[in-house]
Parts: C-alpha cells; sequence; structure tokens
C-alpha cells in the first residue's frame, strides 16, 4: 500500500500556538467583546496573584481606548512586584508558561496560559506587537519590551527590548491592541463589580475611552498568599509516582515523609510494611510492580485529610455577606463557608450566598454569581457544574418556586476555591461536572435553602398574625359598644387593646377639665426617638415635661416633643389649655402607629 | 525588590502532556466511564478517517476486558491503510501531532490529540505501555510498538518496536490499559448505535467482557473522502496573511490565485487594484502595511462563496431518514439539510431530522442525538449550542409542548459538518457557541417544525373526520331499514357507503343459486397486495381468478388469493360452492379493513 507512505508525509506536529491559533474560542476569544474581557480578566488575574505574593494591596488601572476603526488598545497596569527583565519575553511570548501551574495552591492563574493567549491573539488580528513594562524595584531601571509569539515553535519573539523611564517603582504594564468591534463596557463594568465584591482590598481604576470609573477598597487587610503544599497521598497516580521516583535518590520512608503531605514516621513505616519493602530500600531501584504495590499501600493506610488553611484562601462568610451587601440591597442575605474537600487529590473548599427580597428584580431567574478562586465567571454560565447543581437542588422544598433555576427576588453566590480549579476549557469560564465539588456545592446550597425558609415563613407569619389582628380589631369598637349598652355603662377607650393586638405606638390626646394630655403607648417591641407635634392655639407654657421646641404663628403653637418611649412602657405630658388642633407622631413607619385625637 | 527574583526562579515551562495530564478531564477522561468512551471513540474515529482516506469498507472490531480488578483492556483494530512504523511513535505517543490539523477538510480527528491522550491517561493511571500493531499492505511485514509519552517534553518514549507475525494485509491494531471501575456497555452500545446511523457503511464488531454484538454495514458504497481545500480569501486573518507571505517568493497576483480558493486571475487584480499595490510585486518585500492593505482589500472585493461540495461531506436527508428508521420506530420522520455556510472561513453545513410518535416515550424531553463530522457527541448536552438551539426554538409554534427542551414522543437529530468544528474543548463533546452555526441549526429546526405540525394538525383532522364518520355509519343501517320500511322495498345493503365514508377496505362474500362470490372494495386511498384467505368446505375447482394456494384439512379447504386492488376499484372472484365458512383478509390494518360474509 502506498496510501501509508502518502499519508506518512502529511503527518507534522502541531505546535501549542498553532493549536490554540486555530482553536481560539477554547481561550476565550471567539466573539470581539469577549476577547476584551478575557484580556482584562486575564491580565488582572495575574495583577492580584503577583500583588498576593508581594503582599502589597493592589492598586490597578484598566484602560480600553478606540485607536482605529476597528482596533482597540488595552492596557492593565498594576503595583506588583514586577517581572524580571529575562522573564518577560516568556511570560507573555510563549504559551504554558507560568510560576503557578507546578505549585500545589489557591491561585488565580493556574495554566500559563492566560496573558499570552491576548498576545497570540493581538498578533493574528492587529499584528500589533504587545507591549510590556515592568520594574521590579527603586534599584532597578524599568525595562520596556515589544513581543510577539512565534507560531509555528511557540517561542517568544523579540521586537524590541530596552530600559525605560517610568515613574512607578514597582509594578507592570501590559499595553495589547486587537481587532474588535466595541469596548464592552457594561460586561466590563459587572466583571469589576463582581471582582471587587471577593476581592475588598483592591482598588480598580478604568477608563473607557472618555470615561472613568473606580471602584475603591472596602478593606484595608491584604489577603495572606496561600502557601503550596505537597501532594497528598491518597491523590496521586501511578504516572506521577513513577516521575517522582525517578528524580529521588532517597530511600523510600524518607522519600514518603519528604514528598507528601500528612506522611510523619508512622504512616511511612505503615507503607512500607503494607507493600512488603524495606523503610531504607532506595527508591530508584524498584520495579514498576513494586511501585504500584506502594501506590497500593498508600491508599490503603489511612492518612489525615489535606492541609487546606495553608493552601486555600476562602473569602468567608462575613466578607461575602458585607461584599453583597455594598452591591445589592436585599432583605435577607446569608452565606456559608462549607468544610474543605478533596477531588483527585486537589484539595477545595466550597463557599456560598443566598440573597432575597429588597431591589432584586422580582420575577425571572434568579441572578447567579460564579466565583472560583476568587475570579468571577462571566461566560457560559449553562455549561458551569454550578448552574447544574443550583438546577438539581428541590428549592420547591424551600418554597422557592423553580422552573430549571429557582425563580422570584433571589440571588445566589457560590465560590469554588481549589489547588486546581478543574473548567471546562482553557478559557476558565465554566467549572467541570466533578462529583465530590457538585456534592459540596449542592449540601451549601441545601443549607441556605433552608435558612432562607425559615426567613420567608416568619415573615408570612407574621403578615397572617397581623391580618387576623387587624380582622379582630375592626370588630372590638362594635362589641364595646354593644357591650357598654347591654352593661349600661360609658363606651371604653378600645384602642390600648386594639394597639396590643396590632402591635402600634399608640398616641391618644384628650382634655378633661382645661388640662389637656398627650400618651403615648409602646406596643411595638421596638426603641428609638419619636418625635410629637402638636399644634393648636395652647401656648402649653406649663407643659411637662416642656417641649423641646415651640413656635407661633398666627396664634397657632406648634409644640414637640422628643421622647424615649421603650416597648411595653408609655409617655405622657400635661399642660393647661383647650386641646383639639393637630397631633403627629414621627420617627416611625406609619403602619406602626395609631393617633388618637380624643377632642375631635 | 528581591521578590521579583524569587518568582523568576519559579517559572517554568510547561510540557503540553503535563498541561493535560493535570487537566484529563479537558480531553475527557474525567471519569472511569467517560475515558473508556472516550478511547474507543477517540481510535474509532481515526480508524474511520484512515479508512475513509483509503477508500476501504471499515471493518471495525472493539473489545473491552477487564484484565484484573481496576484495570481494563481496551482493543481497537481496523482494516485501514495502516501507519508506516516510523511513524507510529508519533502518532500514538506525541500530543499535537497528526495530519489533519494543516488540512482544510471535514475529518473526525482534527486536533492531533486524541489517541495519544488515551496513552497519557494509561500510563498515568496503569503504568502498562499501549501497544500498537500496524501493517501497511501485502508486501510489507506488520510491525509491533510498545509506546509511552514523557510527560516533560512530549516526545514519545519507546518501550519495544520490532517485526510481528500478522494475518491482516492492512489495518492497525490499538491496545491500550487503563484504570476504570466499569466497561460503560451501555454507553458503549448507545454510541455504536448512533456512529452506526451516520456511518451506514461501516461495520463493527464488539466482545465486551462474554458478550459478542455486531453493527452491521447497511450500505455497500464507501463514502467519498472530502478533500482539502484552500483558505478563503474571507476567512483569513492578518498574522496567518503575514506568515503565508514569508513562506512565499511569489508576486502578488500569482500568490492570491495560488494560495486561495475562489480567487482567479480577475479578483486577483481588483485586489491588486484595491490596495494600490502592482501584481507584480514580489510578497515577501510586502511591509506591514501593505499587508493589512492588501487584506483589507481582500475582505473588500466580492469574491465566491467557499466551494464545500469538495471539502465536506454531508450524510444527506435520505439517509439521515434511512438511518433513523433502522434504529427507532416512529410514526413520522423528516430530515432536511440546509446549504453551506461560513464562519470565520470555515464552512459547515448543518442537517438536522425530527421524529415523532411511534415507538418513543410518550413523556418527558424530547431524544436529543447530536452529531458533528459524523461523530456523535455522547457527553455535556446541556453546554452544546446545538442544545442551546433546540431550547430557544419556540416549539408551541408548531403546537410542540415545550419546558426549556421540546417535551412528548419527539426525536431531534442534529449533524454539523465543518472543515473545522468548534468545540467547547478538547474532549470534543459540545459545540461552542458561534452565532453563524447557531442561525443555521434554529432554521433547519423551525422548517423540520412546519413539517411535523403539518403532519399532527393532518392525523388529528384524520382523527376528526372518522369520528364523525363512525357517528353518520352507526345509524346508515336503521336508516335504510327504516327508508325500505316506507317504501316498501326490499332492504339495500348499506355497506358500500360505510366504507366510502370510513375509507376502508371492504370483503363480501355471498352464495346465490349454487355460486359464491367474494368482492372486494378499496375505499382506502391505500395501494398494496391483500391476501384473501377463504376457508370453507368448498374445493373452488373452478374458481376464477384461480386461487394461488389451497390446501385442505378434515374436509375444510383453505383458499388463498393474492389480489392487487388499487384505490377506488374492486376485485372479485367466484365459484361453485355452499358458501359460508370463514373469510380473511390479510395485508391491510384491521381498522381499514370490514369483512361482511353474507352467508353467516
Amino acid at each position: 500500500m502506498v496510501l501509508a507512505d502518502e499519508l506518512a508525509k502529511q503527518q507534522r506536529s502541531i505546535s501549542v500556538a498553532e493549536f490554540f491559533e486555530k482553536n481560539k474560542h477554547l481561550l476565550g476569544f471567539d466573539s470581539p467583546t469577549r476577547g476584551v474581557i478575557t484580556t482584562i480578566k486575564e491580565a488582572v488575574d495575574n495583577a492580584l496573584d503577583a500583588c498576593e505574593e508581594a503582599q502589597v494591596l493592589p492598586d490597578i488601572f484598566i484602560s480600553i481606548k478606540k485607536v482605529s476603526n476597528d482596533i482597540f488598545r488595552i492596557i492593565v497596569e498594576d503595583n506588583g512586584p514586577g517581572i524580571v527583565p529575562a522573564q518577560v519575553p516568556f511570560v507573555f511570548g510563549k504559551l504554558l508558561y507560568g510560576s503557578r501551574f507546578h505549585q500545589i495552591r489557591q491561585t488565580r492563574g493556574q495554566q500559563g496560559i492566560g496573558i499570552s493567549a491576548a498576545v497570540l491573539y493581538a498578533q493574528l488580528t492587529s499584528g500589533v506587537p504587545t507591549i510590556v513594562i515592568s520594574r521590579t524595584g527603586a534599584k532597578e531601571s524599568a525595562y520596556k519590551c515589544e513581543i510577539q509569539i512565534k507560531i509555528e515553535t511557540n517561542e517568544p519573539d523579540i521586537i524590541s527590548q530596552q530600559p525605560f523611564e517610568w515613574d512607578r517603582i514597582h509594578g507592570t504594564r501590559v499595553q495589547i491592541e486587537f481587532k474588535s468591534t466595541m469596548s464592552a463596557k457594561k460586561k466590563l463594568l459587572e466583571y469589576l463589580k463582581y471582582t471587587s465584591i471577593v476581592n475588598p482590598h483592591a482598588r480598580f481604576r478604568v477608563e473607557l475611552d472618555d470615561e472613568a470609573f473606580t471602584f475603591e477598597r472596602v478593606s484595608q487587610e491584604v489577603i495572606t498568599c496561600p502557601l503550596a503544599v505537597k501532594p497528598h497521598p491518597h491523590g496521586i497516580e501511578f504516572g506521577q509516582l513513577k516521575r517522582m521516583v525517578a528524580a529521588s535518590n532517597q530511600k523510600l520512608a524518607d522519600f514518603l515523609m519528604e514528598n507528601f503531605s500528612r506522611v510523619g514516621k508512622k504512616t511511612a513505616q505503615e507503607i512500607c510494611d503494607k507493600c512488603g519493602l524495606k523503610a531504607t530500600v532506595k527508591v530508584s531501584g524498584l520495579s514498576a510492580d513494586h511501585l504500584k504495590a506502594v501506590l497500593a499501600a498508600m491508599q490503603d493506610v489511612s492518612v489525615p485529610a489535606p492541609l487546606t488553611t495553608q493552601c486555600l484562601s476562602p473569602i468567608g462568610e462575613e466578607l461575602i455577606r458585607r461584599g453583597l451587601d455594598k452591591e445589592f440591597q436585599m432583605d435577607f442575605v446569608t452565606a456559608r463557608t462549607r468544610p474543605a474537600s478533596v477531588f483527585s487529590g486537589h484539595s477545595f473548599v466550597v463557599e456560598a450566598a443566598i440573597g432575597y427580597g429588597g431591589k432584586l428584580p422580582p420575577e425571572g431567574n434568579a441572578i447567579i454569581l460564579r466565583f472560583a478562586n476568587r475570579v468571577p465567571l462571566m461566560y457560559q454560565q449553562g455549561a458551569c457544574a454550578i448552574t447544574t447543581c443550583i438546577s438539581n437542588v428541590n428549592w420547591k422544598l424551600y418554597n422557592i418556586s423553580q422552573q430549571g433555576l429557582p425563580t422570584g427576588p433571589i440571588l445566589i453566590l457560590v465560590h469554588v476555591a481549589s489547588t486546581n480549579v478543574p473548567f471546562t476549557s482553557e478559557s476558565k469560564d465554566a467549572i467541570a461536572s466533578i462529583p465530590e465539588i457538585e456534592k459540596e456545592v449542592v449540601l451549601a446550597l441545601q443549607d441556605l435553602g433552608r435558612d432562607l425558609k425559615l426567613f420567608v415563613s416568619r415573615r408570612d407569619k407574621n403578615k397572617v398574625a397581623e391580618d387576623r389582628a387587624r380582622a379582630v380589631c375592626a370588630i372590638i369598637p362594635e362589641i364595646a359598644a354593644k357591650v357598654s349598652e347591654i352593661v349600661e355603662k360609658p363606651l371604653v377607650d378600645t384602642t390600648p387593646i386594639e394597639g396590643k393586638l396590632m402591635r402600634k405606638l399608640i398616641a391618644k390626646k384628650w382634655t378633661r377639665n382645661g388640662k389637656v394630655t398627650i400618651e403615648l403607648s409602646n406596643y411595638t417591641g421596638q426603641e428609638g426617638e419619636i418625635a410629637v407635634y402638636d399644634i393648636s392655639s395652647d401656648n402649653a407654657v406649663d407643659a411637662l415635661p416642656k417641649p423641646d421646641f415651640v413656635s407661633e404663628m398666627d396664634n397657632q403653637f406648634t409644640k414637640v416633643w422628643k421622647a424615649s418611649v421603650p416597648p411595653q412602657t408609655s409617655w405622657r405630658v400635661s399642660y393647661t389649655g383647650k386641646g383639639g388642633g393637630l397631633l403627629d407622631i414621627r420617627g416611625i413607619d406609619d403602619n406602626k402607629k395609631m393617633v388618637v385625637d380624643l377632642d375631635v
């Protein structure tokens, strides 16, 4: 068959850059708007990660400017630690290059693809090289570098590189120009709003053509940078173990203790015993079958769960609540941080929050905010395991209507923090369906659902009680009239009963024997200062207590008392006069007060 | 800042193999079942592609065998053209290597990742090298090769390589062993069922532990192998043009004509005129600004749409209908192949089909079959643009109930064939949201929706008409009796009226003067051969026409006539006899016939 030889001639190696140039949608460059957001997101991720590593409060400047008909210039500048000149070409001009891929800790960037993908997209669409300026400290000069990527080899192509006068002491500035059709303003502001919810320590300044926006930091505390940990013995696969062993000249027990987290002397000995090997055997001499036995023993012995406090950085219930309160007006909001858990050896923590009512749109699907490692996920909601989990929860159990997603004035936030977030593609927009993660998300949501149900049912119960009380109050005066007729006694004042039933503040005013009395009775259970306005022809000079304020106009005197009336107590003022006029109470909801002027 | 130097030390290049080892879910290896299906799918894709290139009818053998507690051995063997020994290590032992990535034509494999990803997964989980046997023709010896991948460099690691005695003349056999928990039988059979619907020329034999299954080919015609085409001038980006120019020493007009499809002398000259360059200028000397002008001119001039008949291979409406008919019993099925269209310079064709009723489940969501380049998409239905399109169509317009997806006894098939299918990830399970493709899918579905609505409404109308006719028929005999009483004439036979109203086939038998007559009248509007069974004591030796078959038992003679009765015509047979006995009509639905034996 000659054909096989012919086919062989067509076989070629494909560079990663070529691959992603052809499949740029995998990196989040499938539409012009999304390209803008993806680029900014990747640059901001890098900036926040770098500031975290340097323990600096992030101050990030973003600019989008249309430079010609269809070319947009995007600038992202940070005050991070900077990048040494020798590394700049690789960080920006080579796909699959980075510092965070091989570390086991929570970081925003984790693939070594992000920002170089934007460089690739720029050179493909506009042909303009990316400009990077970076400075690593006051004693160092800043450097400016023009970079592209050699597509066939995925190696950096340095167009120019030279020292540069820069007023920043440390930081990095990237300038990327590519073809687009719009500046994606709405989506960008949404992205920054969500980013600042989960990064309260960061400050963002944005210039969009001629408009400027600022997202101020609300916390002055730098986030503790998560520390890298060693792999957990339960999360290791054969191929990895083989490579680790090949790179080691240690004895088995030492190898286990030094290369894996949570393995101490006792556990190491247990593993050796279980696989029938001596603790002192050199790992480099072990055969494949021996290694399989070691691996099986590692899975078999009980090892404490991975340490997560070091390597993960969840946001925390308090900060999530505060972040949401700042951006959304809601009647109710509650958050949960679940205990840490593990999938395929990667630690993760799920956090979730639910908000209800207030200014949320009363109809339609719930608002869903998805986050991974403190980065908002802006696209592909339908493809995300978080969305699937939200749909899979039976919200009707919590008295929430549901059509796939829950509907009504509801907001749901889910944050997955992990040493390795399993995204569905390199564009990092959706979390893949991993059973362990899905389980945790569902548990968090069910927990929040129960809280929400309690809130809504209490609110509803209050409403039912109030309706009943109103019905009773409506007939009390009639009953009283009937009773007074039968027992032939004067009609009693029923307002206190009404006040008690309705949990209101009752203000009464009456005049007897030339003495005017105003009385407040607080049945609301609510504290606070109340202002009593009494407008009549009486000047109330002998009033006790004295009014806080008196004014006169056309022989009508306005007297104002500021009264503090704790729940279940009364307050009273008397003065000589004829009564009548107008009584008003301020400082309390209209539906919580009842003003009864017995003189009128 | 010392920090930048420290951070620089952590920077490292990441090999593609490392990247996908860590992100194996991107390749479809996130669960053990899915790993099995992904591996078989990739191997079968390669086999079908290779057979198509060799113009061979594919004969593919698949085996899954549990070899130990958690290790499964997967074998896929084809009768394709084989792979030359020197290429085997690269095809199987290097990610991003292949013959189809750089070609513009419809192929199943397109990334050069698939099968080597399975090799990677095997060495990670079981540590067992993959065994490949291949032979390229009768004159060549077969070769056997044991392969792994060097993770750090993404280069093949050849464990062994030697000639091998093999009874096949040409073909390839892959044997991969990895850790899994189950053999995924149900999903695999589903995958093969769908694959054979769209590859009617392929034959699959499967051995699953101790069971064997065969999916026979239903067509003996090989599929024409799509031919590679040149890029279309409207689908080119700046970066690509720059690279093409750098590799050429041609004059501008020649360069345009020879490197792009649909560009002839006239169009080339038009482009030159538009960008103000001479047709004879050497492209290698053009500046970036000149190239931008050329690119703009290329977009500006009108060029015929890309040729798609060569490079695409849609299934066709007829074959889709036949494929579905074979696998599903439905009352109605119709298919559409849309005209070819283009996104980002890639040609594509959308095909769709809709089936209704029959043995489809009467409730629940519609059954959705998704295909891309003749490959069934088995996972991530929710993440696929096809699913989104199906949900976005307003099915209520076509009297189909809908809850997101349409519901009821409905099956929807969508096939996207393209020179570059935009998948959402390397696992090739879902199509990304590309507006041009989504538009075509929606148009196809709306078209099919209209057809379905017509069918359902006709069926309903028929039902109403039938109900009415039945009501009328019920009183006809009574009316006839009344009339015959009034006019004092004998009762007439009303069955022909009934037959006409009910659109039935009427079979009547009567005996007069020692002569038996059987008469069929076809009011159904339906053609076809009908069998008349007449069982009585008459031997009917003088019957005209003669019976096609006669048998005798206990003095009862069974006479069978095969009669062709076109609509609105009658057929008749007579013989000497006493009549009586049993008359039966076969070859027509029970509710379409009416047998009246006037002797009984």
